[in-house]
């Protein structure tokens, strides 16, 4: 058996196959397919916030009604806290210093997909990807990265023959009695825990979004007058309180969503150079990680020295790049955990944000390691001598200077 | 002569040293501090934007009044625009990220008083920066390094003798029958073409800035219910036209601060690690660079290639970290320069800006260097084949699925 | 038509391609294979330093008895040396530190090829890689890089269909008549005037090289006793005298191979990740390029400053990955060359090579820029005081000095 | 008490000073010149492999002489290994990719100074570094970032009033009636465990070195003509065997000094950028850290994935940074040793090294974590196919090509 995207396999003998499954047009469309290949299927839903208990109610039912083998819903809350959204509060900002890696859920539906697949004893997944984006490199990286599985991709497989992809799953689905939710959509929306993306239409042609591209975040006229004050507690960089209160972090991620995106906080546009190679212009809106990204960087600020702060960046931008392009698992991405770890011993304390809409900022901070010097209040007073100071601006330049002198001349 | 900073020369003979003047009380002390020290006082004040012309009026009476040699205005506008707000909006980000460098107009005054110097055939100058702070760096160290020049800093000097640096100098000029501006000031503000910043207080202590601590940034209650839009056009990377007009680019900058302030936007408030070492928490404004910022990098983000924007941070951070530091005229300044302006080649087109208050976002981009493939759109319809993106996916996880392999074992 | 490598083209009219021909078995094969789909054939060998001139009249000979339509042969020297030699001895460092990039003659084998086609009016360009390595990165990403090329990859098509692929292309040229040079050799080998690179066999095998995978350089027992000693002249970095005689580039590359290798100088053997993701073992020998680089980096030691000797190397280790992946005409390589540059400024005088054998040292040093200061000898003699020195120690340390207060205690 | 170095304390009652002591001229002095001003001085001896036994008698016969409260010598070989050698191997490159950081060794020598002073209970220290050179901030920061000290540097102290300090010293010890070894050295010679370094001289004027310029390693005419092969093994990045025998850490480097010295292994010649701004130019010798280097580099070429041999380095420089001035107890330090460590999990094996003189190579590498592909040889055989090849290459400079069409045009 390879790890290698195969031809699909119409075995004699069933066999079983994990599938990612959201209840969509696409990953609808797989189960027939998978099952008249002689698979069967067995759907996972790993649920990272993106849905409410309707909607979770009627993909369990939508599995049903399309005959899989077994069905499981899976809370991703956690998984997506610790794997994801701690390491990346530490490593402290976006892909391209912009985008907050909304997509990463994806590693975490692997990992669900994969402990099913262990449960079943095979070693078959499958998922609803196309060959177009650069989810499919996210997905079967994860996948090949912790083990020898076999991959099965319909709609990546059906779009080497059909262009009109999502015309042939929807007239393939009511060939076979399925029905189909009409949405006809202005934008390509992704949504979970972490946030929501828009993209396409005249988003992909470097237009303004239209009006009805908006997810989660209020416009100006709805922002609430009065200001919202907030206080995040960090231990060891981990935001552990709201306000005082202990809380699960994957809670207080969906509880900093709901009180901040009234302000429309941590919306976002840009243009990212995709994994492909291609460009992708997307609005993002994640007014919770975007709370917790400048809360986290006031406390660095104030604890981390010089040093750390000048080098943590080179550091959390490479976990950044590997995160996006699919290394979720290399075992480069553990070596920087392990230096993003470390560097969070002292950071300990409470941050208060204030947000009166549109940017949320951290306006105090408190924290037993805050690097105040005792004896000096910067450029007021000091513990050290001006001549100490002359001495280092001396010492300090000396090779700038030094080189002015050798390549400029200056004689008096 | 030694480039050192010397003790005061109090020589028989009259001779000319050039001051960078502001009004202020240390600058002013510096005039009859330096003249009884036998130096005729050339003071120079270089108007980068901080100061309307009643306040100029006053900087060049207050000039005559202390008796100097002579006294010259200087328009530092065009100065800063091209020695310092062009390449850092190529570069793109501010210190840590977070900080537009607002007193990096201290490197143009320093060339003001240099070539007030020249004129006046002396290499004597002087300037009224304490031996506290980060600005004698930046100071020292961009006179020391175009030349050899004997640097006089009398309040550095007496703050060797002095504690009570300020009320020592008010006495000084009391004694002489100088009048003293009563300034009791909250906050030490700075204030330029640039942007405000405003420390001190209970801002050095991490707590919430107090209501005081604004300055052209209005506060929510007071943003215009309107929303902003404004066109940038650029030229290899230069803002040069706003909504379509040409215009220099100190005046721009002048009027997106003009037009930005309204809505609050560019008000930001951070930690900084300081070049002497200590934290160093500031509140800053600056809307018309967080537009400049914000227009440039969405339009590099569409015309420049994926390699161009994954390498560039690293160059840009370092000359943001050489700006901050005093390294303003190192040799490697300028290699990283030829970098900025070779990647600016492409950086041509117009940015649609919008602000509803808070913050600003470029909301459409135009160019004709927009890397947008003719057959394919992200993520829907590509000019590859499903296959070559197995293939790509295949070998570009090589390496890392390969590690798997080996170190994790994983047969079927 | 296409930029994408594309089936084959048996079309009625004849076209003219372009073929890349070395004269070896791949590219011998490529012809008849060609010229039967159709395409009229017309060879460039480009010579950039891997062979005599026995050996280039028999590449033309093979050329003219394979039936080509033209063949030209191109002095490659002086392409090699200004479009890879120069700005890779100012980058100063090889692949992954050590691999000194010895196929880079590639990128200007693919500018001859192109070069040949304009002139022929065509777009089409053939190259003999196959689709295992890393070449055929380079040589379709060097084209497609330059304009819309219709590449075709003779070898890479019959790889699709067969395994034994040497075998097959040796069948197919006897049976249309023309002879195979018999080289049954033990290692793939590739030799320009960069250098030589040997692998396969057990190199593969991470195991010690046999006795016969050795190119240039000599054994230790046939090293010469006495010790050489060369001068090398650089001006802006780029090195144009050798003993004080001025001398075209590519000429004195060619004669530093011939001086050192005697003496075993640049021999290595490394493990590099190569572009497709797999461990390529490779014995290299680069005696010439070994003397530049260490020449170059002496030098460059003595008069850049110490911010431009940090930074320099993160430049350098971008150009190289660049060039090594096939990157060769990103605008990013631009952008680095152009920081490159600008940091040769300086790069100015003399230095004096030794070598006794196995390695080259660059022994003096001249320099109208060395940075020495007049007033003091390292470690010795300053022209700074005590205190000053003190005062530096302390504001240079001062944020590590005061994390250790906040977080270590220490009360005495 | 105060951290910084202060005046000297000419108190009352006898107080315990602890002086790092190498019984040459400058720490000689510093004895009766603290006793003088009050303090009873403690010396310590850290022993890292600089001397041989007869002068370790003397290093404490000299201590007793001068009249010295206490003395003792520490062994500190394991420390060196423990606390510099191993991560130093784990980083994998010198200061400027050259220097192997022998003056190292003055962090545990700290470190063994400020064990002594916690036994005696006191927290002064004294040192005997000069004001003009590197070691002193070394000294100085690592004592200061441990707690709260008093810092006594009695050179220093005399060089703040002469200028001739070494006749200075000696006059001071011959009038107490204390010898002095009469040392005329052409050189500035430092030795220890890690290597030799030379400097002063013609060294310092970018001449080549005389020669007297030599410490262990042999000169080409006493090379043994028959070559040495040795095999390295490591866990976990760490080497543990010698030729297949476990011996500890400073005993292997020991021995591999021993061995590869008479080879002439190890040698080199750089200019460094130092601390205090200034060029410093040595000679260093270290036949043991160059074989660990060689022999670690080709087995982490051989085991680590293609993301990590990019990365890795990054982190290292900043490590080597560090232990190079002066921050070797900075956090970062600790972070960047989490990562290193961290990537270490899978370099064990044994490497095969082999020297003929001059240089040292890694000939044969073997591990069980060897990132060899089963199907496939790198450029001959493959388990991808050629189209998967070709999707590769079209995806992975799709940026690259597309910015071609985009600004280069190219129609055919």
């Amino acid at each position: 058996m390879s790890s290698q995207p195969s031809a699909l396999s119409p075995q004699s003998s069933t066999k079983d196959i994990v599938l990612a499954f959201s209840g969509g047009l696409d990953t609808s469309f797989c189960v027939p397919y998978l099952k008249e290949r002689g698979w069967a299927v067995h759907t996972v839903f790993a649920d990272t916030g993106g849905v409410d208990a309707q909607e979770r109610a009627y993909i369990e039912q939508r599995a049903q009604e399309l005959g899989v083998a077994s069905h499981r819903t899976v809370d991703g809350g956690p998984a997506i806290w610790n794997g994801f959204v701690k390491p990346f509060v530490w490593a402290g900002e976006g892909y391209q210093g912009q985008y907050p890696l909304l997509v990463s859920d994806r590693y975490l539906i692997v990992d669900a997909a994969l402990a099913r697949a262990a449960e079943l004893g095979t070693r078959a997944i499958a998922h609803g990807c196309t060959g177009m984006g650069n989810d499919q490199v996210r997905f079967d990286l994860a996948v090949k990265s912790q083990g020898d599985y076999e991959i099965v991709a319909p709609i990546r497989e059906i779009q080497k023959e059909h262009t009109e992809v999502r015309a042939y799953e929807q007239k393939y689905l009511e060939e076979r009695g399925f029905g189909v939710r009409a949405k006809q959509k202005s934008y390509t929306i992704n949504e979970n825990l972490l946030g929501v993306t828009m993209s396409g239409g005249e988003i992909d042609r470097w237009q303004a979004p239209g009006a009805g591209a908006v997810g989660w975040c209020k416009p100006r006229a709805e922002w609430p007058s009065a200001p919202l004050r907030l206080r995040l507690g960090f231990a060891s960089g981990e935001a552990v309180t709201l306000d005082g209160e202990k809380i699960a972090g994957h809670v207080l991620l969906a509880r900093l969503n709901e009180l901040l995106a009234p302000y429309g906080v941590g919306r976002g546009l840009y243009t990212g150079d995709t994994t492909i190679g291609l460009k992708g212009r997307i609005v993002f809106e994640a007014p919770g990680l975007a709370a917790l990204l400048v809360a986290h960087r006031a406390l660095e600020e104030a604890v981390l020295t010089k040093q750390q702060n000048r080098f943590k960046p080179e550091v959390a931008r490479k976990w950044v790049e590997l995160v996006y392009e699919g290394f979720f698992h290399d075992p480069l991405k553990t070596d920087l955990e392990a230096f993003l770890a470390s560097s969070q011993a002292t950071v300990n304390g409470e941050v208060v944000l204030e947000t009166a809409g549109g940017r949320v900022d951290a306006v105090a901070v408190q924290s037993p390691h805050l690097l105040n010097a005792k004896g000096a209040t910067y450029a007021q007073a000091a513990d050290w001598g001006v001549a100490e100071a002359e001495g280092f601006i001396k010492l300090f330049g000396m090779s700038s200077t030094l080189w002015a002198e050798v390549n400029r001349g200056g004689a008096a």
